[in-house]
């Protein structure tokens, strides 16, 4: 028999499905299980872009150019050019799903043994495209302490190599929810400039920033148009994951034009979607606040709940649909284990993802569990009475 | 400015988009141009599989799972196994394509540096997915005198390595419409056996099979299960390129579990597609007659139209939807630039593939063209028409 490839046996398996197993023979067994650890929102598609699905009037379901139909990259421009990120359809490249974008962006950017600086805890799909394309994340720490805020540039400094080739930055964070200011951004900007680095921005979580907060993109920077490349997708914003429509975007003509030759070669992004996602262009802005109101609300009754719980620190994120929470547990990985196989309250309980899977250094995140509210706000308390019955429970309790 | 990877340097630029501008150029040009140079059928996709789009009724347009839903890998099940497949849904990995089953089966069994074989001339992209993983491609002339039969084993033989790990056969050929006999593949089972490799089968045009012949796939013969790898797509079958669905097969449970790790981390196939992929299998068998028919047509204009013309050669293939020609001329290339951008007949001209683009051998393929029969018979026998008098002027004729 054959062997199976190194890449392959390197391939990191997704943390957030490490503990399905438990969680099914859980339900088997009759529980009820929350499900906390996926970011698969419960909110509804816009109207406009399912009705758009339904009025599909084509007769051959013919691939589209592989850079996206010219139509819908226009009507993309709407949207991105409200932000004020002043492009042009040339400057997108439509990819299946933010996935997509990051790998064509890094294969674009990085070769193999090349260097990408990611603050950590950061979104565990990184580690896997990376090991695929070859490169080499180089993590450095954000703490909870200070919400999961920048690392000070100095910490960068610090990895910076030869082989340092961009930083990846996931704003809102997935999975801390923290939303990078202003002055955070312009402090990595003069930091690319310096040591010429790409600055990946992944937006998947744009639309979802709370309590007035405005976001602020790479993008609205001067004097880096030759650095930034967005990855951004449908996924999250329009409560769309199953589209896999996202975009690469970029004011750098070399990234385009090379970018396009990986694109040419899986040939054409979804047609569908792309009709799709022209119409979700076109959701009314009550469909975002009606959203926000939610997820906001959901954010409150999730990290009161949490602070409540003797021990427990869990910060007020200003973004995204995700919290990252410090429990007194000994081990993040067994807890989580241990709630679904060892844990019931009335017959419930909640699974979460342990924060182990979103550090690449060695033991970090061991006390920390990552939690999106993706369920409703009545589910959502329930889940965290069992989590505070489950901490009083547990035996490898610290406190 | 920071640099472009070399990997994205060196990521081939499609050979079927290269002369686009000279197409363009002829059409704003007022010239109507033939286009046989792509392989985007003009055939109707099958009714059910559109109106399973229309009659979507979900509010979540949600991830899937990252192998496909279990009720569409059941369907598909029914579909193989009345081919004779044998197969189970846990030999299945659905994709986002063809193009990713390929690269997926790549990054699962190949690593950097190993080689695989891959008789030419080739589906194009198989160069650039190859670049893209780092593995090399060892290609193996087949020849236009016997049809672009399987090369003789020997020659496989002389071309392995200790780096080979996999033979990539396209089954019926794209480009040369060749459809593989049993004893060819059963001669490449004994060869795969014999040095431990892998048979990646490429079927995306397993339907088209003309003249009553029918299809034989690896997974057919006995005793090769670990080292088939089947790569499939609804693109052509159903004339549902737009779909970006296709699917991995495999029984070796090592290459399952391994891409999966592979699937995991860029989440989910469409859902849509999904659904509209179960509808498809129900297509009924007047469709493909029908589709047959057509196809069997247009084959015998063209191939009798080519091999009319002085100094021609046009194998009659035995399947799929495209055909390789050899013309009096000196160099493809030229010649079908030419054709868009120095010729016309009745203010028409014809768009085809130069054959120089499907194969890796420097100088091979450079007095062969590459046709794809995807327009209806009257617009193929006026480019027929066109073809013959543009040979007739060509400066660049050998004859
Ligand atoms: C930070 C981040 N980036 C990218 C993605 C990829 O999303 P998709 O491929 O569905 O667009 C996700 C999905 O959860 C994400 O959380
Ligand atoms: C031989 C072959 N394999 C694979 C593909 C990929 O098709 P898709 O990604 O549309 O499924 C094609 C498309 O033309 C092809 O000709």
């Amino acid at each position: 028999m054959p062997k199976i490839s190194q890449k392959g046996l390197h391939m990191p398996a997704s943390p957030i499905r490490k503990l399905t197993p438990f969680a099914d023979k859980a339900k088997a067994d009759g529980k009820k299980v929350y499900h906390l650890n996926i970011g698969q929102p419960d909110i509804e598609t816009p109207e406009g872009m399912l009705n758009a699905i339904k009025n599909i009037d084509f007769k051959v379901w013919a691939y589209t150019p592989s850079e996206g139909t010219l139509s819908y990259r226009k009507k993309l421009v709407e949207y991105y050019n409200k932000l004020g990120y002043n492009i042009t359809p040339d400057n997108i490249i439509v990819t299946t799903g933010g996935s997509e974008a990051i790998t064509i962006a890094m294969m674009t950017c990085l070769d193999q043994g090349d260097e990408v600086i990611i603050p950590e805890p950061f979104y565990a799909n990184y580690n896997g495209f990376a090991n695929q394309t070859d490169i080499v994340v180089k993590p450095i720490l954000s703490y909870i302490d200070n919400g999961f805020a920048l690392p000070p540039i100095a910490e960068f400094e610090k990895v910076i190599t030869e082989k340092t080739k961009a930083i990846i930055i996931c704003n809102p964070n997935n999975p801390t929810g923290y939303l990078y200011s202003r002055e955070e951004l312009e402090a990595l900007k003069a930091l690319c400039l310096k040591y010429d680095l790409y600055l990946f921005s992944d937006e998947a979580y744009r639309e979802f920033c709370y309590d007035g907060r405005t976001f602020v993109s790479p993008m609205h920077l001067d004097g880096l148009d030759d650095n930034v490349v967005v990855m951004d997708t449908v996924s999250k914003r329009y409560s769309a994951c199953g589209a896999r429509l996202g975009c690469l975007i970029t004011k750098n003509k070399e990234i385009i034009s090379t970018g396009l030759k990986f694109a040419q070669a899986r040939l054409s992004p979804g047609m569908v979607e792309q009709i799709a996602g022209e119409a979700a262009v076109d959701t009314p802005d009550e469909y975002f606040e009606a959203v926000s109101k939610e997820y906001t609300e959901r954010r409150d009754t999730l990290v009161n709940a949490l602070n409540q719980m003797d021990g427990v620190y869990c910060p007020n994120p200003g973004g995204a649909f995700y919290v990252v929470a410090k429990l007194p547990i000994d081990n993040a990985d067994k807890f989580c284990q241990w709630m679904l196989e060892s844990f019931s309250h009335d017959n419930q309980t909640v699974m979460m993802a342990p924060a182990t899977g979103f550090y690449s250094s060695p033991g970090a995140g061991a006390n920390e569990v990552r939690m999106a509210y993706v369920l409703n706000n009545n589910d959502l308390s329930k889940a965290m009475e069992c989590l505070a019955e489950g901490l009083k429970q547990y035996p490898g309790r610290t406190l």
